[in-house]
């Protein structure tokens, strides 16, 4: 049952790239919610900052990328909406 | 320490309402990556899974609005795909 815990964090932690990746290529922000990713990034950062204190590694690990990520997107939703 | 851990859950659990919200809403979906969703609740799935393995209420109770909230965006770019 481990492989669960496994995949789940690599899952999570990686599943945003996809976004990103499509976000930086097309620009095409209009359907992302802002609030979305505001409030995803800070519970990530959340669980990075709690990982520190327990020093669990994975926790830290498998967050890190997806925070990174959250920061990409906001950037790029928070450019889009400087240029109107 | 321990109410970044309850803020962490709070926040990944409920940051794609908004996201869920606006989707069904504009029906703009062409900003959004399908694969990010899947692979999201495929992740999430897998925390639902482990968490029940592991007895682990919190785990269960934080991830599930969060899957609920994938499939309903991965439910609306496939009846977008479906349209076109």
């Amino acid at each position: 049952m481990e492989i669960f815990g496994y995949i789940a964090g690599i899952c999570t932690a990686l599943c945003f790239l996809p976004q990103t990746v499509k976000t930086l290529r097309t620009k095409d922000v209009r359907g992302l919610s802002l609030i979305s990713y505001v409030v995803y990034a800070l519970g990530v950062l959340c669980w990075i900052i709690y990982g520190c204190h327990l020093y669990a590694w994975p926790m830290i690990i498998f967050n890190t990328p997806s925070f990174i990520f959250a920061l990409l997107i906001i950037a790029q939703i928070l450019q889009s909406k400087g240029k109107k």
